[in-house]
């Protein structure tokens, strides 16, 4: 992929999260990686949605950071989004947004639990939500320490990312991905949706209990993977 | 009614979904059966509404599930609607959708009880959860099975499917219908609006109990049935 | 004014219903009073507000309620209107609609109480939520009797129409009135937001108890009555 | 600046307000000042948006209320603005609305904690309630009083206008403030957001706690102070 078209598809992703009522003013960012290039592309820090061009779209190295393209600043997340691509080496872009419920989610320092199909569809189980990051975490290269909690979260709870394509990070918000720009837009967008029906569901039967795992199974694996029959 | 008219009034059904906010990305579908001619029209699988076109629409046979119209896949929840059009003899038309608050209600795994007339104009009495589905239900013939789990509910609690057009899928989301495509539609937003005010009843008044019977039978028939006097 | 005039302002507060969020498919009506002419002008029973023109308001004798312009059905809820235009005698415009959050508490049986200073502006204590009907109120002259049952409410609560102008119909929704028609929805956008406030500060602060009476007063008494301050 | 341009950008501030869907009706009002002139400018009161003009603009003395541009009357909470900006010198913008979730917290009595970073990037800790007015603050110059009990709260719980750029008047709604009028829709917005998410985030987690003061801290000062990183 040329690095033009990295940036339109990054622009596309950033301008599709006030579509989708996922961001308030510049809070949100999406990125894109090129990995055979060793690129990412993401949004400047910020910087309004409206008048956004591709121009405004910063490219770095994945491995060091460095800007190669662009005028502006990169996002403030920016060094989270490295240290996913670099984790997560089936990703190919990321979103992060404060969006209305996934965020609930996250500042009750809660997992969201898989209770219905539409959840299934799209993870293979609860969103884990991170533990409390320490004072030396966010003293110390404090963007870069989130993505490392996150991937901490994903190995010691054995989680896949590919499986379960989202994070809360605790008292701040959510990460989807996937495997391209639009398809973590797409995951966040999801995940929106589960988070705000999860808060109800939970109101209405306090007790509620997860899902059967074989129609966790049916679900996703009707949509993902080698036999999936979902779609055209 | 020709193939044609069938496959336009299916399309209008399904762009109507996301103009009443009842779906997210393609996830829900409407079909209509003419039973004269033993066909069923229904909404491809993972279609983007923006864009469908009435080529788009799948017709089939209603005794088979054989395609007789139509280049692309029908909708993965096909099977469901042939099991429901063959046991509830009255219906036209079908839609499901995963709407935020009757899935709120489904993924609760909770009947919705009659608590206000909004309720009791379209529904005569509560919209019933069906039970969890079996992992053999789940295991084979997945679809189909949703639609028979729905029809044991109605059958093993003696309700018409006339008189409570609508169901909750537990741990999935809600089916409605009605006389045709378009009517099923508008099932599905009031399902929607009794599903949030439902939610907020409940909160008020934990132990709220179902309206009057004697009200519900009033604005049950005073719209439905012989001596219906709402409408010109 | 001419009749012509007021069919007018009613079918002008009519279609303000959808654009306040009001209502869903038809269910909402607005109608206005000419007391020197003993006519009472009411959106048409079932008809979509979209088209709607001036020719589908009936008018009626506000005496008799028998039709004397209009070719179509009036409101099912014409009886009540009648019986509250005449019981409150100071009253130009009435609206019924089952506005999600207005409805909730109806719903679930309970007064709006007064919070804040939203409501003081516009309504001078709680909205009363009626008693159940008995079944025989249901059985005969239903629409009638809601009437009486609001009257009834008022009255044997010492509580006046003009203070408070819109009452909660247990297990149904709200009616609101004012000055005109135009006014009568004007204070059904305000119930509205007051209810949907008042789920949530109640579940924020369960024991939370009445504003403080001279509040109520202030907020009250400078929008209302001789000492007015607020607006041009 | 001239008193043309404060004008122009009270306009464009009041003119913000629906659009960020935060007042219903007249419900809001946004003022600047400019403290070297030693006027203030705000929205007059009880006047729609739509066709506003920065004719309709009052200006007035900071130090005496007196008005010396505009023919209409000012806000009502004129004297609130004016006592606002009398004490807290280094704001130059006020946005005072009834926003839906921010007037629940206000109604229900309640601090609005900080509980994500969302609100620690721009809330330096929690958004501080108002005690209840007594009786004599409400029946003499209640709306200069709004102000004083809002200074009241400030100063006797030690806390920096700066640093907390809005306030939860009890049983009424929120003001929030700015180094401009803009400034001050834009945190009257936040405040929004985090007044919703905050409902629920305690609902999830009743006895959810304070966020990390290190994480407070760091999201607070990198974007405002002498260190500041976000942004271009």
């Amino acid at each position: 992929m040329s690095i033009a078209m990295m940036k339109e598809q990054v622009l596309a992703a950033n301008l599709a999260l006030p579509r989708h009522h996922l961001v308030t003013f510049t809070w949100g960012n999406v990125s894109a990686v090129d990995r055979a290039q060793g690129l990412m592309a993401i949004k400047p820090s910020g910087v309004e949605y409206d008048g956004m061009t591709a121009d405004d779209i910063v490219v770095l190295e994945l491995a060091s950071g460095r800007v190669v393209e662009g005028t502006k600043k990169p996002s403030s997340d920016t060094a989270t989004h490295l240290a996913l691509y670099q984790a997560f080496e089936d990703i190919g872009g990321i979103v992060h947004t404060h969006s209305r419920h996934a965020t609930i989610w996250a500042q009750a320092g809660q997992d969201l639990p898989a209770w219905g199909t539409t959840h299934a569809d799209y993870f293979y189980g609860a969103i884990p939500c991170t533990r409390l990051m320490t004072e030396a975490e966010i003293t110390h290269d404090y963007e870069h320490n989130t993505g490392e909690v996150i991937i901490e979260t994903f190995r010691s709870r054995g989680i896949s990312p590919t499986a379960i394509p989202a994070v809360l990070v605790n008292a701040h918000g959510p990460f989807a991905w996937g495997k391209d720009a639009d398809n973590a837009v797409h995951n966040a967008v999801v995940l929106e949706e589960i988070a705000y029906m999860g808060i109800f569901s939970r109101q209405l039967t306090p007790d509620i209990t997860r899902m059967q795992q074989t129609l966790l199974d049916k679900h996703f694996l009707r949509k993902h993977g080698a036999n999936a029959y979902y779609g055209q």
